[in-house]
């Protein structure tokens, strides 16, 4: 493989060919090339331009490029398609992703775009997917699986399973299901090809197989299937019927994505945004959380103005705010973020008096250490005396043990009440523990000073 | 499945079941019982109990058990093994697996533990793996793999696989090598099976396949994995020879190790921890980015002081530090975020000069509604006078405007240095941002108001 390797010279070199309507070159140019690549040609391309690239390549590479164009992208050339060519696209494509796809066109569309997909069956199997959550198994399985019925033959078996593979891209199992099309077990590629062509099926399946349920949330099924190392899982209904499969590569995309919006969460972000999109998409995605940063800070100027006597003798206390605002943030986003990740992996166990002993600990470790730091630059270098020095410092450390303590439970409340804990990290959590801190900061200060 | 449930009174009765010495039980109760789970109970297990349970149980189990083990505990547990119990459990493990636990042993034990490994061959080709950083493809690559050379005829590619798939759990693809060794191509299992077993494999192999190069970074294997959907990949030396295979499940976990590393790095943690972890391990991740929060807020303070003559006439400036700081430190995390998750993904693409305007212009709109709300809360609320409100506003508009930018260029700036953009989210950017947007705010103020 030599690795594909977008440039703006492929670009316009493309482009010139479209203008050209050079259709030849263009489909030797793009023969070889991985649909993935292409689509993030297409990405790149303007409107007419993809749309007519699109139109000109074999349906059976384009549905491929259209499941992996930027969602934005896809929107846009969807529309200039009319609903027999999107049908023709969904043909293509397993259950899955057209089931993606045709989740994503205005509602007046699908019912068209349905009715003009040749294969019948095929159509029955993506409008009972249209009918589960996105973010749950149903929203992931497809409908392409091979399975075989714990009543024949081999020899049925081995006929039955020619026939369903061909619409299947990669056997993982076979599934082995009963006369209701229960999930029984499933059967090795082995034992089938060295079992006599008369044994049943029954006699020779493995009765041991990891499932999991149509309603199962997304992230759960991932974790399921990276604990257990699998490539591929049945998915069974409220009846215990085999109702689709779930293949790694969809679970490596939850996992990317699940891990993008906690990210972006932690930073502040409402939506899932890109650097590429546009001006007002990132703005609707990033005002929320300074708004709230801005009332926070407003919170901080009422705290202060409460406060104000204490200028007369000891202004310094005002020139350490941002100090201890920002330790108070630094703090609390470092105890948010272990906890979020721990509750994501399961790792937070044992009792909340445990945990809450450990930040403290922590705190008062991480706290001395830099509450000598502002004794020595108090004392030392700024020159404010040993006792206002130990005043902010004592100040400071408790600032910190109170930040660790919200960013440590937050997420956990959140968690038991069945809230994302993610949106407890960044944003939320800093602006909390600043109106804490400095509040905190100045209460103590005064109590110690007597301002 | 019955999905398996790590319970407190599971772990109680196996402890009672070890302390009484109840091989019989514990064996049944855990006969079933997948490795993944048996890993998390001896997780939970003290040292003791640990090392009796894994010695208990069969290698071929316990093998995969102590992969799966957090890597404290492995890490006790192994020193609780002698040299030839270790290379016994090496023997049942994929090479890429037994590698990874052989690096982490200590240096004086990693010859010991080879020599006793039986199977030389195995040995050899472990000896081999810990050759290569543990972050490339060759750290993540097996040596277990399926491949056939070009010039065997069909029976003969039949034998030696079959004989070649004994050592081999997942069989993805066969892979075709020249004399050399070279990689030539794939060999689909259909053309295999439907072609006279006289026939060369030379005239009918897909010359066409997917590889990486044994030095490439495996962030970068993780990449080219998941565009393509491949659930396995050939790896090649510097000569093109066909040296091992890189399979999706040890992608899953590059993929997740990366996403929580940059996940820590925002919140200011320096290296890996979790939340179950002792305190002297998070103390060393947390401390490092708090000392700079630290010196940050120090900073402030000088700076404050240098504009100490405002505060007689101009109080309330260094009322609103807090919220100038949260404003600078939150915009800039926000910015930072996108570029990194833009430049992880490979979409931040376009000129420096267009991706400045548009954060320019994005902080002007966002700028521009945070400013009417501090006019507002100014004007009417706080009564500090419009031209106050609107210095105020100018100056806060203006540091969000340079903490976007910031923001925006340091990740760019990191990456294109060959420096991982991520450390520049989090911690970094918002003290940097802070110094800079408290000078900037009272410089401006200074400005306009004139003291």
């Amino acid at each position: 493989m030599t690795p594909f390797k977008l440039s703006k010279e492929l670009i316009e070199h493309i482009e010139q060919l479209i203008e050209n309507k050079s259709n030849t070159a263009l489909l030797d140019l793009l023969g070889e090339v991985h649909y993935a690549d292409i689509a993030e040609i297409v990405d790149e391309l303007d409107l007419p331009e993809a749309t007519y690239l699109i139109k000109l390549l074999d349906s059976d590479k384009t549905s491929d490029v259209l499941t992996e164009l930027d969602e934005d992208v896809r929107e846009r050339i969807l529309k200039n398609l009319s609903n027999e060519e999107i049908a023709g696209e969904l043909l293509e494509l397993d259950t899955d992703d057209a089931a993606d796809i045709i989740a994503e066109l205005p509602e007046e569309r699908v019912q068209e775009v349905i009715s003009n997909i040749e294969d019948k069956e095929h159509a029955k199997d993506i409008v009972e997917l249209l009918r589960y959550d996105e973010n749950s198994a149903g929203g992931l399985m497809a409908k392409e699986l091979v399975k075989v019925n714990e009543n024949w033959n081999v020899l049925t078996c081995v006929k039955e399973m020619r026939a369903q593979a061909e619409n299947v891209t990669r056997v993982h199992s076979i599934y082995v299901v009963d006369d209701d099309d229960k999930l029984k077990g499933r059967l090795s590629l082995k034992d089938l090809l060295t079992t006599s062509t008369k044994t049943q099926v029954s006699e020779v399946y493995i009765p041991k197989v990891d499932y999991v349920n149509v309603h199962d949330k997304a992230e759960d099924v991932a974790k399921v299937m990276s604990k257990y190392d699998l490539e591929a899982i049945p998915v069974i209904d409220e009846m215990g019927r085999l109702v689709g499969r779930i293949t790694i590569d969809d679970i490596v995309d939850v996992i990317k994505e699940e891990a993008e919006k906690d990210y972006q969460l932690a930073a502040g972000i409402t939506q899932e945004v890109e650097a590429d999109d546009n001006i007002w998409q990132l703005t609707r995605a990033r005002l929320p959380w300074l708004v709230l940063g801005l009332l926070g800070g407003l919170g901080s100027v009422f705290i202060m103005e409460g406060f104000e006597e204490a200028l007369n003798e000891y202004k310094e206390l005002f020139f350490f705010t941002p100090l201890i605002a920002a330790m108070a943030g630094n703090v609390g986003v470092q105890s948010s973020a272990i906890i979020v990740q721990g509750l994501a992996n399961d790792v937070v166990k044992g009792s909340l008096l445990n945990r809450l002993l450990k930040e403290v600990g922590l705190s008062l470790i991480n706290g001395s250490a830099l509450a000598i730091l502002v004794i020595i630059f108090g004392f030392f270098i700024d020159d404010i005396g040993l006792r206002f020095s130990l005043t902010i410092a004592v100040s400071m450390m408790s600032v910190i043990i109170v930040a660790a303590l919200i960013g440590t439970f937050v997420p956990i409340i959140l968690d038991k009440r069945g809230i994302d804990p993610a949106i407890a990290t960044g944003p939320f959590i800093t602006t909390s523990n600043d109106i804490f801190g400095i509040f905190l900061f100045f209460y103590l200060a005064k109590l110690i000073l007597g301002f």
